[in-house]
């Protein structure tokens, strides 16, 4: 094996998942120096230096603990950082300089990279001998940046959809097997520590968004603002509708999805996080738990999928330390968000199947005044689900549509919400 | 993008794949330059050089078409093989003289790769300029050799499982879904042309021998030959067999195994091919049709699932293509059978749970006889299952085992063979 330029690494952060890289690097290094890679954590950046794991982590390896940016990012001795700090303010901040001042960056930091994929293609730009590895920003331990990268230089990518954060996953898979509420499988996730105090992130799809943000541009090469992409989380999904997906042989996943906005239609994509009613009998809707996936649909390769564990300090290090070896392997590509098309435009008004869930008091005519707003909204029914009634001052019945526009379903949405019958605006989300 | 040496490329083989490769090659030649890799098919070798299909291919780009290795392996202007013909006898010399010639080599042959590891790994010694792709010789479409050789180098490897053969998975998944029969599902097949005339090679195992004992190699380090790999077919399994699984919530499935013969213990490992009892809680389970998965058990990223197309003209062309990318690049690594794990034995008296059907014409004392003979072998039977008995001369039942070794089970079915009533040897195959 070709000896290559040995990797002095700064660490900034070194939590729960810098731990497992610090392991990993150490109970590896025989191994990695087989294969060429010398890979040494130098100096570790974080804001709690007297912390007892960090101090029994480092114990007798000669680690250089620090509180400063600077004492990395100026130190000439460090070539490559690995940046592991979260947020987007000062790890923003340490990453540019870090390519700036010539050195290799492998970042987890999905926020990051979703954001600022143009500023920092212009930068490495500038400094052509600098590396990016990004691989456990997207659904930790699955290989799936890399995978993006590296398998389909030949062909053209029609569809990415995605499970892609674990803990509203594991939520649904609950509510699907249990029967159980939004309310209960919070609770119980949150006393279990798989989600955080305040949910957001997770329950209103933001942890996804960045994530289908990073991956659309590798499937499209289309750079997409992640704020920019219409988003719905899983707080309005009721143990009902469980039942009615079940009617439908499906069950709901919460999705990052990009794809051709009219299928066959390359130069359009729409990109978009939401709940989607997916049959059973699609290897995405049997991915249950905190488990993760990618299916790409694409010319050549048809269906592709990649399941794993999407988060966890071992699966995420893992993914860091596949960076650090292709890093120092030379295998890492100049251009990081290099994609096989050009030239697609964001479109998102998709078409497809609707499932649409009314919740009304129930009367008399009430179909036929959900069929009058469907009709003025050009909108085709194809099935109408109605389990039986239990309370019939509060019912929840189910449209689904034929294959339509979302610009119409909202227009029918809309329509139906007025009617004085309904309770609620309607529920609706695509059916995969 | 750093401008590369233009691959100059030599095709030998060009039916279903080799067309595929040559039209993706030229569809996509604008984006591959823009990658920075030049790759034309400059000559191409076949037997039949007047074919239609093939004169209609290369129309208009200039491709000489021979009859003669020589005519590519002696043209130092050609850089890199492709080799599609198949077999190990010709094929075999092409490679190996392609190689000593400092030709790149990319092959979809899985019966060469498997057979001649050693050799080829002494050859590209000797010629270190040299490097190998073979991605699209197992599982077609899936990524799943550059995924082993490039997501697990951090990582340790325990269990190696998965379905690489589409036509024996599509006429199980039949048998499962339409009770039909093993003769009923392979006459489909070979109308459908899914099944050779003569199907050994698919029913009886060998192409997943093959496949397996590749990625054995890629996961555990160790060179085992195909043909001591222990194999069994699907030839003997029936559709009771489904009905049983059903009762455990299970399905069959034909798998290529390579693990830890007993979890925990890193150093010795089994490898064989076999039908499989699989619940239908986990993710191959759920693989049906003529899909192909792989399923990866490891210490860092706990489970890793690879699903897709196993075979076919474009899928196992874009993994050709996928190869030459990477080549023109300079992404491929020297060492090609490079693995995370060195110094593991192969020991193929694994550990497992056992399902086990009896053909009997039922008696007094079924039971305690064959109590008797799991006793002998030191076996405990976990369950035993009874459908409802149909005609009392023919009647199939089954012993599930509690965790034991595969020569225990081997004693017992011998043992049971021997008993009056039992009329043919046991059916055994392992519980995943």
């Amino acid at each position: 094996m070709v000896a290559t330029t040995p990797l002095r690494i700064g660490l900034f952060g070194c939590g729960t998942v810098g731990g497992g890289v610090f392991n990993i690097l150490n109970s590896r290094a025989a191994f990695l120096k087989s294969v060429g890679v010398q890979a040494t954590i130098e100096k570790i950046c974080v804001r709690n230096p007297t912390k007892q794991e960090l101090t029994d982590l480092v114990k007798g390896h000669g680690t250089t603990i620090t509180t400063k940016y600077d004492d990395i990012l100026e130190d000439s001795s460090i070539n490559c950082i690995i940046e592991l700090m979260g947020g987007v303010t000062d790890a923003k901040d340490v990453v540019f300089k870090a390519i700036s001042k010539n050195k290799h960056v492998i970042t987890a930091n999905k926020a990051l990279v979703a954001n600022y994929m143009t500023e920092i293609t212009d930068l490495l730009a500038a400094h052509p001998t600098v590396r990016l590895g990004y691989e456990a920003s997207v659904c930790g331990g699955i290989p799936i940046i890399h995978t993006l990268q590296s398998s389909y230089s030949g062909d053209v990518i029609k569809e990415i959809a995605g499970i892609m954060n674990g803990t509203t996953n594991y939520m649904l898979s609950k509510m699907e097997k249990e029967g159980a509420s939004y309310e209960a499988v919070l609770k119980e996730a949150q006393d279990l520590g798989f989600a955080e105090a305040n949910p957001s992130a997770d329950v209103d799809g933001f942890d996804v968004q960045a994530k289908i943000a990073i991956l659309a541009k590798l499937g499209f090469g289309t750079v997409i603002n992640p704020s920019d992409i219409p988003t719905t989380g899983i707080t309005r999904i009721k143990a009902i509708d469980f039942e009615y997906a079940q009617m439908m042989q499906s069950t709901i996943k919460l999705l990052g999805v990009a794809k051709q906005t009219n299928p066959g239609s390359p130069h359009e994509i729409s990109v978009f996080v939401s709940p989607i009613v997916v049959p059973l009998s699609n290897v995405i809707g049997t991915c249950g738990g905190a488990s993760n996936i990618v299916n790409i649909v694409s010319e050549n390769c048809v269906n592709g999928a990649y399941v794993g564990q999407g988060a966890g300090r071992f699966p995420t290090a893992n993914s860091v330390v596949n960076d650090v070896v292709r890093l120092g392997q030379g295998l890492i590509a100049a251009a990081p968000f290099g994609a096989t098309q050009t030239g697609v435009a964001i479109q998102n008004d998709f078409s497809g199947k609707f499932y649409v869930r009314i919740r009304i008091a129930d009367g008399l005519g009430v179909v036929r005044h959900v069929g009058e707003q469907a009709e003025k909204a050009g909108i085709s029914i194809d099935s109408i689900l109605q389990l039986p009634i239990q309370d019939r001052r509060n019912v929840d019945f189910v449209v689904t549509t034929d294959v339509t526009q979302l610009s119409k379903v909202q227009v029918m949405a809309a329509g139906i919400a007025k009617l004085a019958f309904v309770l609620e605006p309607p529920l609706f989300m695509p059916i995969l």
